[in-house]
């Protein structure tokens, strides 16, 4: 019932509907002294901004970030941080249809059920809107993981049957390409294959990939809190997301423990110095995904997850009203054909929380701290 | 750091390391006025107990549980109910060796760089085995699940290479098998090739599958703690878990949306009574697997995780010391070929934890109630 | 750090400073269905509103509830209601002279120890005001109290060292009470005082008294989770209060077993029909303030509560400067000489919320439920 | 309902009944390599020890504390900490009558009614016994804190009507005193008074004082993690404690503002050096107890709590039976006349728990950190 909190000590709690007044996040655990000010959340969130590109919504949404509390001087203070974002498209629309029946693949049926009525404005609560205030959170809790050398690269690594060619990765591709893929050649065949099936008033799903470089090993905790647990959850809370996998996944089905397990080496001779485990050991490989046993290994965490097509297409579909009656639908509006150009932002703000909560947390781990 | 507790309202704390004197659990929120005895738990513990055939560890453990607190005159009282398992097979082996080295795909390494060194009697609080207080725990949560309809149905989808045919499903199979697939021939192909990875001193992963009918619609909450968010963290808490998806998981990427959306029919003529929004509406498919806007839909909850390769095989492999040398190592001890089979009930356990969870979170949604 | 949070499922996270931008609240976990709108908050913050009469700070403020999210057709949805008010009284005032020094009595030397810094624009966030974003949410708590009959009678009950006398008690007398007693015989005596010592620069201290009647008998936990601590947790969180007590508080201490234990009667025959363990039980006395063993016992809840004297004084005080220097200060600006009255309200509205959450939590303590 | 897991990093889970097999607590998030063994925490246990003197409830317990996980090689390893205490008195009592009746000042009603029934052998879960888990996870915090220079002084204030006489406050008296009294001569004034109290079949009350020295200031958040709401949640969360004041706590009332403060001075010359805003500045009065807009402030942490007279007396009192009739009892049984010096030990206990939890969650309160 209360579910819109997220974290430890980065506790985040968000706000708002797709068609209220205003959306936000109250950030409480934020650590005194960041220099922080709203250019840094902004951009951040215009990655995620609609209107950009022809395969995200063309609503017309400014999605202006206002800071009101927990900033002094251009600092945190370490007290709550309030973000606020104004809905300005706050259209006065005939609600009447949507309101009358239930989307297939939304929540207007558990919302009814759960509750006993629903916020049916553009989905409400459940609306993917509801993820610019955690991409408003997630920004700050970048700019902090910055400040511990912590970096992420994020991308589209397959939409619909297209997957990108791991030989052709360019990093810097993905902010400029209109699908967030780092992969130019695959991209465009992607494109093309969007508008077929934009024509055909259907939408594609894909996969969206994260890597996270930098974070210090010990991170997650041995039994529940594992760190690969903590991103689950926090990437499975995305609504589109239908799977998480870590390293080698689901492909772990194939693999022999000879092929799975990664080997660990010495980096250099040793011989003279005293042993350092953390700056002289390295893996040559990286099924595990960068974490062992729950913790984080210091190498690269790797992590996938599945993005399911837009539910709200234009496409005909069979589905039942409130007053009981089999109907059927085609969903206007302005809805993207395709959900994973959007989410990226999404997913890294979601893993960036994750990783900052797991490290305020790991302090005070042993006594000699 | 402290990460060895599960849970909100069903609040669970486990303890205790392979060779310790004892591994237990406290239970602090079930409710009270269940029937419940040792019984009702160790025929569930059985389930994962080692020794049982030829893939399990060969270690002579009987598992036995003994209530410690919460039960009078056969119920549960509401107050924590503590169980334990003492550890009978203790012996007092020659670790030297373990304790010298990192393990390939063991949390040895971790564990030393978080808290500075560790237990490595067994693998210590990251064995396998700490999973026995799960387990303990799973058989009240499943006890209780089972009064209000909810059924589980957990087996082993893919040994290797070897998938089960779905044609062939066989429930009652399940429990007999040592692999425990719902089909006996895909498991006879399993065996023949775990045999031969076996003789190879190497190891194999898998693909475990959970069913859980009978959910009341509406468990869970559409931001941070959607139902599939919470499976996921509790399922990825388990040591092997790499992967986990709901319904048609990753296959969602390949999927249009027209395809992935699950319509809403009526079902049967309700012309003539009050609509019921749960009885009277049913999904022909159900590709979401039971989870709609992070809240239970009413059908079928449907997920699968993936179960790397036991990591402990006694083919030789390399790796470090605490020297900072490099060596070569092949593991020796009892180890199972597969850690799948006996994941199976582990899996089910931390499943049902969440979903009761769930259930008593859910109270007090509306004012109604 | 993250400590602007309360409540486990009625949850609050509050935010904001004294001369910043807003202040506000977000509530995740009010159920759905509460007809709800911005007169039901507005009302009850009027009661806390400064500048009412010549005992509360002269600021001139509206505090203005606005409603952000999580209501829609006038009632709540059941996810995250937010509550903003807008400072409108930001006088771009010098603050030079309270930036350099540290007030006795207030937070001003913790803050800058505890977090680097501090924004010293009216107390920051140690300022009386945040308790605003408090009572708003208060307000909802007991609007759906009220719902299940619980009623809160609130008062001071001392003032300096004028005590209420209970033979002169009047509760309509409260909310017309400058001073918000009871006893408008002591009221008056007490004002007097009040013109006295403020003619001295000088403030004063009192106590505050709590009466919860309606309380269903069982809410609380019986080992750290009790009823009464909770309390006390959620009424000493309020900067002022110096201690609190039950029923016959520190006076325990003077009395014998036999005068403390409340004996339990049978309040009619129930010779001819079956004995309700609720309706048919009373206590003649209530020593025990409503709580017994941590749970409610049904009779009304009575606490105390002790404020100290605003410490805000334009009598000359020695203190220390940033420089580390001892100066002599004497607190200029818009202060109450007694915080009392306005805390009435707060008192109330944080017992509001804990009962309230305590209500919650109790929901699925027993099976049959 | 799950009241039974206190703290947020050093998370501790009690468990058990009076006369149950066992009592225990495990400790989720003790930080690794503490030296620690059962010793460490047998001592401390032996201090609430029953049966020592004739003020102590004569029953022969030997409570005898097991460590059963996380410690290897003499250090804690950073993951749960399991003690288990058996109870060796569990004599097979006839409790028919005390199962058929509601003891006045006990939880027996307010168990049934929360919970249904409830174990009534020796008050159950709600037993001063309870405190023994307390205790001994209290241990382990208190060696911890003192590798940190914190520490307690906590003793019984008042006993009956009388109030030791700080001119004779005496330090080394506590441990020996019969009733934990730091002052001889007001000790055998109470006893006196003890003796003659228990010669009519009833009981007496106090107030114990406790002091705490050493702690690093800013412990504690600014809103509603204040240290003192902390403290108050822990020490109201005993059994026995009906108040809890810091500094001059209720005396507030009394004082003016001029009177409360605690002016701020400058140790020393600084003007040679930088200011250290810590060792350089103090307080030469104590009226806040220690602690400033929640945060500790550096100088000793000062409060007293409130303890009922011992509930169960010989004395003859009316109440009712399960019947529903009225009826008279008289409570047999080997009962303590007073409660408070055995409640010393766990006053201290859970205000240390309190002091290292606060302690952990304040890491990382800054960047800088």
């Amino acid at each position: 019932m209360a579910g819109s909190t997220f974290g430890k000590k980065f506790k985040v709690m968000t706000w708002g509907e797709s068609h209220g007044q205003a959306l936000g996040v109250v950030i409480d655990g934020c650590p005194a002294g960041l220099m922080l000010n709203e250019d840094d959340i902004q951009k951040y969130l215009d990655l995620r901004k609609p209107g950009q590109n022809k395969y995200a919504t063309q609503r017309n949404e400014d999605d202006k970030v206002e800071i009101l509390s927990g900033i002094f001087q251009g600092k945190t203070t370490g007290t709550p941080i309030s973000l606020i974002i104004y809905n300005k498209s706050q259209r006065s629309s005939d609600y009447s249809e949507i309101a009358s029946y239930y989307r297939p693949g939304h929540a207007d049926y558990t919302f009814d059920i759960k509750y006993g009525f629903r916020d049916y404005r553009g989905g409400g609560r459940s609306s993917g809107r509801e993820t610019t205030a955690r991409v408003a959170a997630g920004a700050i809790a970048l700019k902090l993981l910055g400040l511990f050398g912590v970096e992420f690269t994020t991308y589209a690594k397959q939409i619909g049957p297209f997957e990108i060619n791991m030989d052709n990765f360019d990093k810097s591709n993905i902010s400029e390409d209109l699908l967030r893929m780092p992969d130019k050649e695959t991209s465009l065949k992607a494109q093309e294959y969007l508008d077929k099936v934009r024509a055909e008033k259907d939408s594609v799903g894909g996969i969206i990939e994260c890597r996270i470089d930098g974070v210090y090993p010990g991170l997650g905790d041995p039994v529940f809190d594992k760190l690969d647990a903590r991103l689950a959850y926090a990437i499975m809370s995305i609504g589109a997301v239908k799977g998480i996998e870590f390293g080698e996944g689901f492909n772990v089905a194939n693999l022999k423990g000879s092929e799975n397990n990664d080997e660990f080496y010495i980096n250099k001779d040793v011989s003279n110095k005293s042993f350092d485990l953390i700056k002289d050991v390295s893996k040559k490989t990286n099924h595990s995904g960068g974490v062992l046993g729950g913790m984080s290994d210091g190498s690269t965490i790797v992590f996938r997850c599945a993005i399911k097509p837009t539910p709200s297409i234009a496409k005909e579909q069979r589905t039942i009203n409130k007053n009981g009656e089999d109907i059927t639908v085609s969903i206007k509006g302005r809805h993207d054909p395709i959900i994973v150009p959007r989410a990226v932002v999404v997913v890294e703000a979601m893993a960036a929380l994750t990783i900052l909560d797991a490290m305020l947390e790991n302090m005070g781990t042993t006594v000699q701290m």
